[in-house]
Parts: C-alpha cells; sequence; structure tokens
C-alpha cells in the first residue's frame, strides 16, 4: 500500500501548524509552503541515514531560511532521527527543548548549520560545498561523494551576503551545489514587490549558475527539477513557486500568515481543508511508517561506504580530519621555526611573523585550507606553492575570494561544519565589520575558523581612518566564544596559531600588524605562553615593580620602551603581554592576580579605544591609546601625534606615581 | 583655442602618478584608467560650481573606489575647489593634508561621502538618489532637480552591499542614479577573473536598471553614454572598458599596477607615453586654463538657482532643511506626549514607546523618513498614515528597505549626507552586525542617522540566541562618536528620541526592547535628563546609600524591583539609569562623580556582557548580566534562568555588602 506524497507533505504542514500553534510563536506559513518541495527531496534526492546524523559521507541539507525550523524539525521527527521525538515537537521554542526557534547546530542532530539570521545558510553552505570537493580531491569518489542543498527565501536573497554567495560559487563551479529558492513573493512586511522586483533567476544566471523554475507543489515536476540540477555542470538555482501557507484553507496563500497566524480556529479550517484527520501532534500510521522508511532509505549506502572506509587505504586518516584530529607532528615544525627565532630574533611585522608561521604549519596539516578575501599579498596567507582552490580538481588549497569578506568567513564556517577542513582567511581588521553577522554565528556554533586581519590599528598609516580599527578589538572582544589574538612578535604569533588550531569549538580571530615591531620574546619558554592569555614579559628590577604596563601586539614594544625609561629613572618596572583576553580569563584565580600584580600603577597600552581594559589597569588605571578615529599619515607620525609612545607611556606613568 | 580632452584627462593622469610617488603610497592604477571618463563627466555632465562646494542641487558625484582618491583631488584641485591647491596634492596622504588616502566627507570640501571600505559609495549614492526625490517631492523642479553619479570598481560590486544598493535601487527606479563600472578586470590579487566571473551587467539588469558598456577612453562614445544615462526611466549602468594605469607606457595594463607601483623609471617612461612635457606637480597652463573654465561653467546654473531659492515660496524652509536645523515648534507635541505620560504612566514596550515618541515627532519633522529592513510591525517605525516612499512622486515617507539592513544604513547615510532629510530605520539589534560598516561610515562622517534596534536582549524570547544580542550594546558602545540610547520607558524613550535628533554630527542607536518592561519615570523633570547619559532615577532610602545599581533599558525595571528589596532589608539603595553612556562621558568630572556616587558596593545589571560597565562599577563591582550566548524561550523563562531578576541583584549586592 503506498502512501500519497501530497499526505507526506501534509504531515510537516500539520506539525509545523501545531508547532507553531502550541507554542503561538513561530512561522508555520514557510514550512507548510515547503512542505511539498522538502518532500520531495527528503525521500528521492537527499543521501542520508537517519540513525547516522554524522554520517561523513551524507548530503548537507541546510535550511536558509532559518525562520522556518519547523520544517526541518518536521523532517528531522518523521524520518526518524532520534533527537527530535514529538515531546520536542510540542516544546518547539521552549527552553531546554532541542526545538529552537531558529535550527542551531551542535544543539540538534540532523541541524549541519544554524540559520536565522537570513542569507547566512546560503554563504554557509558554499563552504560546505567547498569543502566537500576538497576532500573529494584528496581522498577520492569512494569517500567523498554528496551534494549541499540550500532552502533559501526572498529574505535570504535580498541579504548582499547571497551575492557574495552565489558569485563566488559561480565562480568555483560548484555544481554539486543546488539552492531551491521558496519563491513565494512573501516577506513579514507584505508582498515581497514592495520591496523586491529583482528577476532572482537571471541575477542567479549572472552569476554562471543555471537556472530552472517550477510548480513547487507539483510533485512530478520538483523531481524532474532536481534530476535536472544534479546533471549540471555549475550551481544551480531551482525557483520553487509556492504558496506561503500551502494547505491552510482560507489562509493559504495569505501574505500576512509570515509568522504565528493560524490560530484556533484557522488551525481548525487548515485541518479541514487537507482533510486531516488526527489531533495535534498525532500522526496517521501509514504515512509516519513511509516517512521512516525514508529516513533508513540512505542506510544502505551508507553501510557499504563505512566498508569502503575500513578498507580504503587513506580512511584512518580521513577519519582524523574529519574528527577534527591533528596530524601527528602537527607542530613539529613550528617549533623548530620557535626555537630557530629565540636563537635568532628578527624584528618584522607580525602579519609577516604570521606567514612564517603558516609556512611551518600549512605543510604539516594538510586540511588547512587558505585564502584572503584579494589581500594576498598584505595579509601574509598565502604560502609559497599553494595552488589555487578551483574548478576542475579543486586540489588547491587557496581560496580567491574576491572582495567579498562577509561571504568568505560564512564559508569558513560551512567549511569547519562540513569537516574535514580547517579554514582559515585573511582581511584587513577595520573590515571585520563586513563579516561580523558570519563570525558571530561561527562564535555561536563553536567552529575552528581563523580569521586572519592585518592591519589592526592605526599602524596601518596612510590609508586613513576608513581603513584603520580603532573600535573592532574592544568590539571583537565582547564576543562570546571568540578568542582574540594578538601577537607581538615571532614567538608570540607562532604560540597564537598553534593555539587557535588546538581550540576545536572556538573560532579566532588573528589580529596583526602591517608595520614592523620590535622582538618582545627572547627567551626560551617550555609552554605556550601566549595561549595563557596574558604572561609577565619582563619583570621590574631593582625592587618590587611600581608600575605595570599591559600591552598587545605592537604596543608590546612600546611598553617595553617604557619600561626602559622607567627603569632608567629608578622605577622598578614589568611589563605583562595580553595576546589572547579570553585564555587568560580562563586562568586560575590565582594565575590572573598574580600576572594583574600589586604595582601601585597600572597602565595599559593599545592602539585602540580603551573598553575592556579596566579588567587589566582597573578603574583607576592610566590607559594610552585612542579616544577617537585615526587619520592618513605615515604610521610613525600617527603614532606621535596621538601620543602613543615610550616617553608618552613613561610620563603617564610617572605623573599617576605623582 | 581648444584643448584636447585627451590632455586633460591626461592631467588627472599625472598629477594621480606624481602624488602617489611622492607619497610612495597609494594608488595610481584607477586614477589613470578613469581619467577619460571623469574627464567627460566633470566638463560635460556633472552640474557644479567648484567656486560653490555646497551648492544644494549640485548633482553628487561619488567615489566608490575611494582607493581611487587622487582621480577626486585631481578633479578639485583642476577644476578649482579651492581647498585642494597643488600643495595639498603634493602633500597626498600625510598628516593634516586636505588629500588623505581615501576621500573624507566633511575633510575635503568636494568629497560628498567618505568611501575606501568598499561597496559603501554605491550604497551610499543610493541614499542621495532617495533624498533628492524626496525633496524634489517636497520643493519641486525649481529647488531641486539634480543626478548621483557614483564610480565603483569590481571591488566595489563584489561586496555583498553592493547587491542591496542595486536592488533597492532597481526597485525605487531611481532614474536620476548611475553607477560608473571602472571594467577593467583588475583587482588586488590580480586578474578579476580569478575571483569573479558573474556577467555584471546581466546583474544589474536583473535589479531593474538600464545597462550599456562603452570603450573608457573614447570621449565620444563616453559622452554618448551619459546622454543615454539623462534619458532613461529606471537606474542605469554603464559598463566602462578600461585599462587600468591607462597612458603608462609599458605599465599601461599591467593588473599589478593597482596600487603605487610606478617607481622612478617606470614614471619617467609613462610621461613620455603622455609627452607630458612638464616636471611633477606642473601644469600647461592652457590645460590648467580649460580646465578651470570646466570648473566655473555651472556658475550660471547656480546663481540663477539662487535667484530661484530666494524668491521660492518654500525657500526659507528648504535652506533651513538643508542647513539641517529643525523646524519650530518640533518638541512640543513629543513634551506634551511626555507630560501626559508623566501624568498617566503606562507600562509597555520600549519598542512601543519609541513608536508613540515617532507619532509625536514626524508630523512636527517633515524631513524625517521611515523606514525598517522589513520589520515594521516588530519595530515600531511606521507612523500612521505614512505612505510608502516610492515612484512615481516620491512624496511618500516611508522606505520598504526589504531584508537589506547593510544597504538601509548605507542609504540612510547618503540621505543624510544629501541633506534636507533626516532618516531613521529600524531592524532587529542583532542585525546591527550585518550594517556595521555602514553605521560605523555614519560615526566617522558624522551624519545625523537614527537606527532603530529593537529586540535588544534575550528579551526577544524564542526566537533564540542567533536573533539576541548579547555583546551588541558593548560593541556599538566601543564605536567613537556614536551615541547608544537605551530608554527604559516612555519618557526616557521620549527624551532619547529628541537628543538623538538634536545631534545633529553625531548617529544614534535606539536600542528598544520587545518586552513590556514597567514604568521608571514619574516625576516630571524641568531637564532632559536621558540627554544626560545616566541620572539618579531613585535616591536611597533612610540613610547614605549603601548599594548604587546601575542599569539601562529593561534592567531598570530589574534594578528598581532590587532596590526595594533591598530597602525592604533595611539597606539604603539607589537606582542610576544610564540610557547614553556617551553623553555621560560628556558630562562634566563632578556630575559624574555625582551620579556615580559613593555607595559600598556597586552593582550594575544589563541584559548583556559585561564589557565596558567597569567605568560605572569599578573593577570590583558586582555585574548581573549575560557571559554568553542566549537560548530560545518565553523571554520570562530566559531572565530566570540566565539570573537577571531583582532577587538576584539584590542577594548579589547583599552578598557583596557582607
Amino acid at each position: 500500500m503506498s502512501v500519497s506524497p501530497v499526505k507526506m507533505a501534509d504531515a510537516i504542514r500539520v506539525l509545523s501548524m501545531d508547532a507553531v500553534h502550541h507554542a503561538k510563536s513561530g512561522h508555520q506559513g514557510a514550512p507548510m509552503g515547503l512542505a511539498d518541495v522538502a518532500t520531495v527531496l527528503w525521500t528521492k534526492f537527499l543521501k542520508y541515514d537517519a540513525s547516522k546524523p554524522d554520517w561523513a559521507d551524507r548530503d548537507r541539507f541546510v535550511l536558509s531560511a532559518g525562520h522556518a525550523s519547523m520544517l526541518i524539525y518536521s523532517l528531522l521527527h518523521l524520518t526518524g532521527f532520534k533527537a527530535v521525538t514529538m515531546d520536542q515537537i510540542r516544546n518547539f521554542r521552549q527552553w531546554g527543548s532541542a526545538t529552537p526557534g531558529h535550527p542551531e547546530y551542535g544543539h540538534t542532530p540532523g541541524v549541519e548549520t544554524t540559520t536565522g539570521p537570513l542569507g547566512q545558510g546560503i554563504a554557509t553552505a558554499v563552504g560546505m560545498a567547498m569543502a566537500e570537493r576538497s576532500l573529494h580531491a584528496r581522498y577520492g569518489d569512494d569517500l567523498v561523494d554528496h551534494r549541499t542543498w540550500v532552502v533559501a527565501g526572498d529574505g535570504c536573497l535580498m541579504e548582499g551576503v547571497s551575492q557574495e554567495a552565489i558569485s563566488l560559487a559561480g565562480r568555483l563551479k560548484l555544481s554539486k551545489l543546488t539552492v531551491l529558492f521558496d519563491d513565494n513573493n512573501t516577506t513579514i512586511d507584505g508582498e515581497a514587490t514592495i520591496s523586491e522586483t529583482g528577476d532572482q533567476m537571471l541575477r542567479f544566471k549572472a552569476a554562471g549558475w543555471a537556472v530552472k523554475a517550477v510548480d513547487g507543489h507539483d510533485h512530478g515536476k520538483i523531481a524532474a527539477a532536481l534530476r535536472w540540477a544534479t546533471r549540471q555542470k555549475v550551481p544551480t538555482m531551482i525557483a520553487c513557486k509556492t504558496k506561503i501557507s500551502k494547505g491552510a484553507g482560507p489562509k493559504e496563500g495569505d501574505v500576512h500568515g509570515h509568522g504565528y497566524s493560524l490560530f484556533d480556529e484557522e488551525a481548525t479550517l487548515a485541518r479541514q481543508a487537507m482533510g486531516w484527520p488526527l489531533p495535534p501532534f498525532e500522526l496517521p500510521e501509514d504515512i509516519a511508517a513511509a516517512w521512516l522508511k525514508a529516513g533508513r532509505k540512505g542506510g544502505s549506502a551508507r553501510r557499504k561506504w563505512d566498508k569502503r572506509l575500513k578498507s580504503h587505504k587513506d580512511g584512518a586518516d580521513f577519519t582524523r580530519a574529519v574528527k577534527g584530529d591533528l596530524p601527528t607532528g602537527a607542530f613539529d615544525a613550528l617549533q623548530a621555526h620557535i626555537d630557530a627565532n629565540i636563537a635568532n630574533p628578527v624584528a618584522n611585522a607580525t602579519r609577516v611573523h604570521s606567514g612564517s608561521a603558516l609556512t611551518a604549519l600549512t605543510p604539516a596539516i594538510p586540511e588547512m585550507i587558505g585564502g584572503s578575501a584579494d589581500l594576498t599579498g598584505s595579509n601574509n596567507t598565502y604560502v609559497k606553492g599553494m595552488v589555487p582552490f578551483d574548478a576542475p580538481d579543486y586540489a588547491g588549497r587557496y581560496v580567491h575570494y574576491g572582495v567579498r569578506e562577509h561571504g568568505m568567513a560564512a564559508a569558513m564556517n560551512g567549511m569547519a561544519l562540513h569537516g574535514g577542513v580547517i579554514p582559515y582567511s585573511g582581511t584587513f581588521m577595520c573590515f571585520a565589520d563586513y563579516s561580523r553577522a558570519a563570525i558571530r554565528l561561527g562564535a555561536l556554533m563553536g567552529v575552528r575558523v581563523i580569521h586572519v586581519m592585518t592591519h589592526d590599528s592605526i599602524g596601518l598609516g596612510e590609508d586613513g581612518p576608513t581603513h584603520q580599527p580603532v573600535e573592532h578589538l574592544a568590539s571583537l572582544r565582547a564576543m562570546p566564544n571568540l578568542n582574540v589574538y594578538r601577537p607581538a612578535d615571532a614567538i608570540e604569533a607562532a604560540e597564537c596559531w598553534q593555539s587557535a588550531l588546538q581550540h576545536k569549538t572556538t573560532p579566532s580571530i588573528m589580529a596583526l600588524s602591517r608595520q614592523k615591531t620590535p622582538v618582545a620574546r627572547t627567551a626560551s619558554a617550555t609552554e605556550n605562553l601566549s595561549a595563557k592569555g596574558a604572561y609577565e614579559l619582563a619583570a621590574a628590577e631593582g625592587g618590587d615593580a611600581q608600575v605595570t604596563i599591559f600591552a598587545s601586539g605592537t604596543e608590546v614594544g612600546v611598553a617595553l620602551g617604557a619600561r626602559q625609561l622607567l627603569q632608567a629613572g629608578g622605577v622598578p618596572t614589568r611589563v605583562v603581554s595580553t595576546p589572547c583576553w579570553e585564555l587568560f580569563e580562563q586562568q586560575s584565580a590565582k594565575y590572573r592576580a598574580d600576572t594583574i600584580g600589586k604595582a601601585k600603577v597600572r597602565v595599559a597600552v593599545e592602539a585602540a579605544v580603551k573598553m575592556g581594559w579596566e579588567r587589566f589597569i582597573g578603574e583607576d588605571g592610566v590607559f594610552v591609546g585612542m579616544t577617537g578615529f585615526g587619520a592618513s599619515a605615515p604610521f610613525e607620525r600617527l603614532y606621535k601625534e596621538f601620543g602613543i609612545t615610550a616617553e608618552g607611556v613613561a610620563e603617564a606613568a610617572k605623573a599617576k606615581l605623582g
């Protein structure tokens, strides 16, 4: 006895409606409209095994329109993903449930990425499709051969990041990526045309995609379109013409039915319209069985793949990479680089030191994939010998992301989520503002991505205030679960890279200088001092410290210079380097207290705003830094004009000492 | 004797080359490539009068490719803008010069907007074109009839914000907007095709623009294309096929000639190739004269316009609006609203209170133009009776920006820069991350734009952590010249709106709650207390304060509740409301010290991260707030789970009291 696919889709519609109605919050419109497309995809095309949500060779399904979360929760429940029981559906949007308002990666098995902030899903999916091709190049068809499917709405496509994503995907000819556009002409404020009259199909075509439109409620035509997509040599976009709230009887197609809007009576009418026989949160047995069967369909392919993995010559390495473990000896060359620098210290810009660290790391860690948003030479993210990541073989490890900071950061999230790849990228620190929404999502999801951000202060010089971060360190340090590293020299740069790579569930910012900075660390250390977040770099001489100077990055040199002046004037002064505040917060209370110390005067110097420095210098400490935007001039002049000099720091300390 | 237009263009090329060579920094490639297009535009089409850079009815010229700053400095110098002398050209990128690395609004007369962060110029220009249409609707052809011209490069068009800008402009049919695309297939990393193979003309066409390609070095064809542009009914994009570094002899067309790359010998060869007779920073007399003549050409139109302004019935109002002065009685209705609320306080969400303030303000201030990024009902930015801003007459005052937070913020900058308009807009606070680059540019330029950002904490509830700001207050407070308002109730909301409107050169964030919050202010005040940034809302009773609780917005209610508990337990406790930290910093030292007070225990409560609160509570103060991301659940539950309650605050204070 076969079950009607439309009835299977109705199951999604009814669950979505019931959950939203029960929570009195959320969106039923999009899940109901998308139910047919999702049913065809999840019963006939998507490669997955509901009993193994983490099967490495599964297709990735990304619900970019994250507010339609009941679509994926319905699918996960219906196909038998254990975590999403009917109780969880009933607890939609409640404290502690597996069914939060928007899908959250790491919270609900089967959810591939956190979505909700529009456009992020599609941009993240591009990274997943890139990672798939990269792993395919490394391990071959036998282990890696899957697709990435994205469901995106009008809102996703209006967000600028979607353009960065689709133009990058088009450039890279990511043919295993398909976007299903929920073309329902509806946004929260009403018909989409009140704010968007562009031709989305033409737009994707302009970006090098193959495009097709389809009736999003005709299962046969949907299937034909999905089949078509799997045969293209470029990424594909299918505009699925749907009615929002499909099946909701009198409310079907209602542009004001985006969010919670089927109240008691409407929900009853919708049930009647669909001819749905059961009360809320109950499913007809035959429909439930048909869905569970679909959820198990991929099991046989998955088991065959398991066997191939076992017998594959690189199977163990594949498993290691996908687990996120680093290769044996990952840091050997880096340690040699540190030792060489202790023996023979070299002053340079910290971006150059970072480049040297990458030179030691990338050959040892083949899953590292670098790139830059068109600032390769400035970011020092390219290591000699790297080949561009590109069609047709995708064996390269350097991505030319183009001037697309936001799309780049989101793609990195997708690569890390996919697994088997450790992405790092580069841009100027000021442009963290462009990618911040994606940086945040990475922090929320807890993925290992490393954002190299050079030109991290007024030290950038002539390009002027538009390119000079002053508030960016503070604004990034304010973000939970993000490690902001600001190394002072070659040793700290190497240590920070090591620490960033060792943090599997925390993204990192590598704040690096354009300008040369003096050598700070000259003594060998048995442990990674930067990984402690802050540490005493120079002790006071000639008595207990009267002054402690705290600094990070390029200002560590300024602090050391000030210490020299103060010591010369008979003031015992110590310097604490603070390469990563977040890691310092994680140290023991004793270590923190000892590091901060008891000097009468505490001074901080950073070519940035003060916000947050109170944790080191207290309420009454002296801060030498920026109070407003920078200016365009050679950097030496800027440091002098803004008073961020060894002399300035020493004088401020002396004034405070009295 | 007529001067060859190509020679006039060569003057731009040579000046650009010389300035970059002298500074040993900057970009000559794009200015040299664009010289022909710019020459045709500035000698034949652009409406301006070099002697009156602030003529209100001038055409706006936006150099979105801001790194090509020597293009505009050359043009300003050649056409006779007084500020840009040859000395200033010689001082390109030096401290204090009128010729910083990237063009800066307010710094160099003739520069219409600060550019450099790519894509911002084109998105800002959309706002200028919107403002032009709005003022045209208010004042008519006689006073307002000008165009906006944008020069954008490959990088600008790769940035996602450009898509938001062009789709919005296409939707609004902004026919007086023209983008000149410097189609030179060059980015910093090499040929643009290494990262972009999209068809830009097709993309603009998909967004509803009219498009045309032209040889960017053929003056006749350029002129024909510009003429064509002025006749279209939709925005226009002209792909100008150019060679980077045009005229540089052997280096012409060199994809590695983007930045400073014509060194001594190359500069000499370029001079030879152009047949340029003079040493650096000198101009042939005939060419200089021809350029100065072009710069004066608009004088007669400008003088006629001056006359029309004088005799226009709304001339005085036009002048007032363009100056940025508010109308007489701008705040009368708002004051009545405040008085009514003192007499009859109503508890509600602060977004609702903000909406009420807008209801009082928008009829009194006709230059206020509202809008939302598709969250109108949630942001309470729409005032009953407002009509959408749209073609053909553009008389409406409410912009349906679509899901384009970044484009919206940039367009607001453009509207404010254009003048005569005070833009405000709405989105969820979390999505400040999307628009941050434009918010920053507004702060750097000092423009009056007001970003309404509702759903400003975990109080958003069920939508969960993707939509719950926790670090956004800190990250926005870190930005120079940005006032972050977070009102606690109806009175503070009204006061904050008044203060925001009174700050002509500082953009504002209005952080507002989704959830209802209790009445905080019940007494009448003779002055705007919120404009002081922080003030004592409730004094201690029964003795000197032992505890001071600092709070903003929705947590002021929590603080008042805690005070009640503490007072009931015999602990004299005062509450300080902190609606705008930036304004508090501007008060006298005495006012600040008095407001912070001398209570033994200082507590801060905010449903956000701690960063920055030390300025109120010191190093040892108690902070009750968030330490990580939020969660999906009804807001009452979240406040309880995260311990942000009156009981929690009172207990923390008592524990600290000992």
